[in-house]
């Protein structure tokens, strides 16, 4: 594990890049990312490359022993590219052809762009294959599957429909076009989502979803080969986050060495504890991407802020406290965006590292410190891997298709996720998060909420998984949809009915109302957002509705199905319900868990030959005290050797334990 | 009185029709309607129609005595013919043509529009002309005056002002297009209300508006003229709704048969007695509009939902009672929406009698229930009429006008008019809602609300009402303008003030904050929204402000005018005050009404030759109690036979008035 | 000092304008502003001017000895020059044309709009340049930095910047053009801020905002020397007003005679006491651009109102109080908008002095007594100044500067400065505020707040200041950037860090948190949006945080530098800290203030030859009790003699003050 930083050498004089290097080494900073926005500075004028800066810029760091990660910089084409070949920008969905003068608005089917595309990688790749220093590539910069309505995607799009479905007729049959008349007699007439209306049809909506999601990974996959080709022995990456348009992540990264993630963790202090912000969660997902550990690309360094207005900068604790959580997640390399805040351009209150005095303040103090812990950890802790029993499924088509028909006012799928997961960490349980394709041999609980679109591979791999003996988690909205976006004529849960043993009689949506419900041992707990009524045909029923029409009707089933069993849950809980519900299924699956964990304790368990150890993080402005189960020895305090502790706001610790 | 629904056969396969007629039939519904968004299957290929499956779905519903209704297909044209003339589809107020994918965005004043509209209703109106099933035509769905800014529109609406104004001279001064430098000095510069900008000139939108009416209304007439010559013996109507661009609901309907109006009650509870929601008063708008009864095309089935989040799904008896709510207000035939959930397309979410499953639910069961009922009563009550002697002006200028210009926070036309509407359901007072160019002749009391614009006409016939013994009410807002929206230089109420006894001195636009008033007894009243502070000439005051700088100013007054009375209320009132007043008016006219009618039970009574009929309807969700004043008996239940009853939730019960 | 009002011969009858002119004499008006928008009457066709309607009507007014200004009626283009011309009319930010029909969208960089305006203005200067009843001049309407996006302007502004920074290479420095690779290449890369994203460099954004104002000024100027040249005895002024795209004030009245101001003060009640309502700091920036007396050239005079809702009617003493409010900060001349309701056009709600019906009412007969009172002051003050010793500096660059980047939520530049001037006002004590790069030799007390652009010589000026011993008050975001909008690499206050002994930390943007500080009596106070945690180097603490992880740390400091000191507040307060802090200032400075005057009450002190007058104005809705420090005696009541008296809500008294 190491630290590094984001580092802009084209934003600052000369005279700055061995003062910031220098200082860099003394703190031990392991590695920095360059160049990902510098293209016109590496050809300023068509054909024409500048290297001779960023080679002085790597020898800087090379003689140091920081290692270099170079960013390809297609994110931003320099404005005589824009100029020349309009067509390499985006259209919206408007029809406009989207202004100069932003970044990230490159359109990926554009020939003109992949053809100056190809030449700057082609350039940036044969002049740094060889070199030691640099050890991995970045391909361009924030992807997402941007909805790009130009007519290279429009024509595009249309061959990557006759390629899916063959002829109109099977896509008016698919869509179900026949719905206001809306069926294609000719290609021509299937344009990109111009207008943008949420009257569109679903299926093409989520069609046309995936489609861009496609694009952009062929965008990716059009830069990987060239550089594997040039460099076979650098790593390729790109950089994801968290974006209006998300790409499906396993596709993106499929071909890639590694999953990279751009992580800013709220710096606004948490006091509703119903909040589901722990960006342990969008962790935990990287990981599952490539069920490894991963890179975070940029990592929290000061309040953001610049087009927006500035979130109050991180209190004490943050900026080292993050980057432990990333790590303890499987963030193997953390690199700080970004060394010092820009005094240039729209980023310049997005604050680093350093201020743009240049004075080292608490931030800086506080990231020397980060990077002195965590050096010290790699000696006991060079590589470590993360396993977990419990695997919470997740699934970019359906996030998709959520997004095209909100179900009802505050019902969100990634919060159907959270939700679990937030008790998970609550319970100190270490949870996977999975891409629902996923076999599921090596996991004891799978968490699938909000099966939403139904997939003939899936529901056979979850009766397996249960048939051999696992525990389901099933929960409203399963089964309402195939692949196509298009409604199932059956109850639902459709598929899985038999092994949930309950069908869905009908349901409420009752979005921000707040009902009840109440469990076997009559304790009251609060529902909200959506009620399926349920009817059990072989489950057993523990929780029924307290109000409405449907009261003592079904909430909460379970089903024993051969050597498994199902539950289902017909509503969406607070957190107190999915911890006493989750304390139960842990108990009956022998599975370890905290019963009285101080709220905003977060633990995880990081393996290696040597041994297991455990990280311990307060994701809160308080400190706290942390009770363990077992026997550890502090790898950070010397002194420290026990079970108990307290934590500072934000603090961590990590004990190596005695088995 | 009768129950339908509507049926969509080209979104379900066709071993579904039989089933979905059967089991149509064994419930009771009486009608179908179909066809109206399914051009697309109708005419696949210009000039090439395909009548064969609707052929076969009429000869399904026909054999089991369901009746058929037809709509054209206009709303939705096939994408054949938005690709070949685009002029077919509207421009917005940016000068952007519509995108395609979505419904309702033809262009009304288009040439290719009328050529393919005069087609394909001429193609489908020759082939069922005289089948017998088919009983009569829905012209395309849903119209509304869309504000189409195309060159066809433009061109038009410079026929329109030439045919109204003849010279732009003339124009000018109505406008007042001096202001602002804005005189016309040749035809080209007038344009449809390119930009949208609320700074246009008011006369000018407000003439947009009736020119954009007449469009829709004249691309009815241009529809019905060739209905009604190849179908001389089926009903020819249109289902008109409440949209941002209301028509003329009166032009609209003036030659067609009867109202259609599609009628989606709201099913979330309503907690707040001063919400002005009862779609009664849609109902009765509707009943106005031909002065006789009318038709639910569509009506509540389930929750809606599709592109917005679902809402509550309908409580139990809502679907029945809202249906029976209707019927009471002359809906003689009610068309649910829609037989079963789509499965398919934007509307899926927008819930039907049956669910996506198929299988027979609550709400099944309760519309079950419905046509039996309605198929009972029907026996008893084969048709009736409805009578009241309290009538409420509308006027669809009027409500134009106040939107071009919003007068102060809070205030709006229609509820406006809800208000008194409100305060008479409250008493058990039936209503009639009426054209305000309508005679009064029949009636005792008229409340005229917020005569914004003026018209000659119905001063006159208000003064010859008022002469003749009649009760007339006034509000604020009367008298501010002539019919060009062009203020009049006069104290208001205008032409009315001799009538009215009183002229406004000033006024206060309160909006949001809360005034009182105090009446002759001392008692106090909030207000809202409006002050107009009065000085009777000959009023009497019967209320006045008790607050800011105008306290004990002259708030209400009324004026003893010949042989009838006015009453000017110079500001708006929770119904509290209302209900106050109205009872005053109605006993001063010996007009019956209820004391203390318990909040949510609605009353209207039915006439036909065998007598009349109260119907009561619990539109609450709790048991309410009704004491009658007279006997009656019911011919739902047997065992009901009196004074007093019990009605559950959204329950309903018609009794016989024993006379 | 007089009262005049603003008239629209054009919009009424011609039977009216003696009546109505008869009247403004018999009440005492002294002047009119006639023919603003009135082009298409005096050009209705292209170079047939019609000027003799306007004629009359200055004939009419002439005769009775009333003055009259003459607007360029530019603001508002006949429709056949926009026909015949479209460029004349501005681009926006979408790359499209604005449609016509509305007003001010004319372009000041078009040729042809310079060309017709050049036409129009040399024919109506010609034409009343020797009329002396004409005794000046109103360039255009309401001018606004318009940011129009046509070619014009695009071409115009890569002139304008050639001009400033020679060289595409110096721009892209300056600019820091190198963040996401937006290096210029070429001069056709640069555009106007089309798209108008947020993302657009800060230091481009910056630029064209002042090549907008420079446009406006340019435009103004071309008018006036045409009228210049014709009319040498008549003075030259335009009405500036407060709207989105603010120009730089002292540019726009640099070469013009005196400034105008569109005053309309808020008709709503103030209920919060640290609501910065107050109109008085408008009237005092008008007065501060030429250091002198200056016009309001529309007055508040009815409830305004039109394409937006009505806002409430003004109280009785508004429309008299609010017009010798502005007298009492320098408003000689006060016109009032406008003369009666206009019946016609989109700003028919917008209320003048006069309704609709031009039947006499509240408002008349208080804008009447007005009339009365001014004129029997005048004879006693006929010409007035205002000499403060107080001064806060306006800079229209920070103002630009912080809606680029606002910095956190609820943090405005002016709310910034109002802040400070009303705890003067509460304090009773008169204030300038002026051009950030005036003298500051006349001032004991200089309030700088957020200097957060940095001018070298405005920092010189500002230590000569406080070197020569005057007391500088500086607030948080000082220093922060160059004059391109570009980060300074220092700390901040940068260049003032000096003279202020102090540098700030860092900072936490708390936007809509609560904070608070305590001084060095220990009282505690509420401070809000933004701390900055100081280090003094060589000033006094004398206010700590009282929370948070900077508890302790200095919030507020004082440093005696040379002669003066130098405050600098790291946060910001409720008014009750600033006018604890001021108050001690004043005592330092042995400058006079009232230590209880009642909330609401405003003074202002003129001088003229014949002694000092106090005004006192009752800005509040409450009878308000004054207790003066000098004797006086009342110019407007005879009766009036002493030092204490009580105001009539919204009520004035002017005192002569016995020295």
């Amino acid at each position: 594990m190491r630290i590094g930083v984001d580092y802009y050498p084209e934003h600052w004089d000369r005279q700055l890049w061995e003062k910031d290097a220098q200082l860099m080494k003394e703190i031990g900073v392991k590695v920095v990312r360059l160049a990902e926005f510098a293209w016109c500075k590496l050809e300023p004028i068509e054909g024409q490359y500048d290297f001779k800066w960023l080679d002085d810029v790597i020898e800087i760091f090379s003689v140091r022993n920081i290692e270099i990660v170079l960013g390809t910089p297609t994110n931003t084409p320099p404005l005589w590219l824009y100029e020349k070949y309009p067509d390499a920008i985006q259209v919206n969905e408007s029809g406009e052809r989207q202004f100069i003068g932003i970044r990230g608005h490159r359109c990926y089917n554009s020939s003109s762009m992949r053809k100056y595309t190809k030449a700057i990688v082609e350039a940036m790749t044969e002049r740094y294959a060889n070199n030691k220093a640099v050890i991995g590539w970045q391909i361009d910069n924030e992807l997402d599957a941007t909805h790009c309505c130009c007519d290279n995607c429009t024509e595009k799009f249309r061959g990557w429909l006759k390629n899916k479905y063959s002829t109109l007729e099977n896509i008016n049959k698919e869509y179900g076009n026949v719905v206001w008349s809306g069926e294609y007699s000719a290609w021509s007439q299937v344009t990109a989502p111009l207008g943008g209306s949420p009257f569109l049809n679903p299926s093409y909506l989520l069609d046309y979803n995936r489609f861009a999601s496609d694009s952009m990974v062929e965008y990716i996959d059009f830069q990987r080969e060239i550089i594997r080709k040039n460099c076979p022995s650098q790593f390729i990456t790109t950089n994801t986050w968290f974006t209006g348009n998300l790409p499906n992540f396993y596709d993106a990264f499929e071909n890639l060495d590694f999953v990279s993630y751009d992580n800013y963790p709220t710096t606004n202090e948490i006091t509703d504890e119903e909040e589901l912000h722990s960006h342990a969660f969008h962790c935990d997902l990287m990981r599952g991407i490539k069920k490894k550990n991963f890179w975070i690309m940029e990592q929290l360094s000061g309040t953001p802020g610049c087009w927006m207005p500035m979130q109050r900068t991180p209190k004490p604790g943050m900026i080292k406290g993050y980057s432990f959580q990333a790590i303890g997640r499987g963030a193997e390399t953390v690199v700080h965006f970004r060394w010092r805040n820009a005094i240039i351009g729209a980023e310049m209150f997005w604050h680093g590292i350093l201020d743009h005095s240049n004075v080292k303040g608490r931030r800086f103090y506080e990231f020397a410190e980060l990077c002195r812990e965590v050096n010290k950890i790699n000696e006991e802790i060079p590589d470590y891997k993360i396993n977990n029993e419990v695997a919470i499924l997740y699934s970019s088509d359906q996030d998709f298709a959520f997004k095209i028909q909100p179900q009802v006012e505050g019902l969100y799928y990634l919060q159907q996720l959270k939700a679990f997961h937030n008790a998970l960490i609550r319970l100190g349980v270490g949870t996977d998060i999975i891409n629902w394709s996923e076999s599921l041999n090596k996991y004891k609980v799978v968490i699938a909420p909000t099966l939403y679109l139904t997939d003939d591979n899936v529901t056979t791999e979850l009766y397996r998984f249960v048939e051999a003996g696992g525990t389901l988690i099933l929960t409203n909205r399963t089964g309402v949809k195939n692949m196509n976006n298009v409604c199932l004529m059956e109850q639902m849960p459709s598929n899985l009915k038999e092994c949930a043993g309950v069908v869905v009689k009908e349901y409420d949506p009752i979005g921000h109302s707040i009902h009840t419900i109440k469990d076997e041992a009559g304790k009251v707990y609060q529902c909200k957002q959506w009620c399926d009524i349920l009817e059990p045909t072989t489950a057993k029923v523990i929780a029924t509705y307290n109000d409405d029409f449907y009261i003592d009707e079904a909430a909460v089933t379970v089903n024993k199905y051969k050597k498994g069993n199902v539950y289902y849950l017909g509503t969406v809980f607070n957190s107190d319900y999915y911890i006493e519900l989750l304390s139960k299924i842990l108990d009956e699956k022998e599975l370890p868990y905290y019963k009285k964990l101080p709220y905003g304790l977060e633990l995880s368990v990081l393996e290696n030959e040597n041994g297991k150890y455990l990280m311990v993080f307060n994701n809160s402005n308080e400190i706290k005290c942390f009770e363990g189960k077992h026997e550890g020895k502090s790898i950070i305090r010397n002194e420290l050797d026990g079970k108990s502790f307290t934590l500072e706001p934000y603090g961590i610790e990590v004990l190596q334990l005695v088995e």
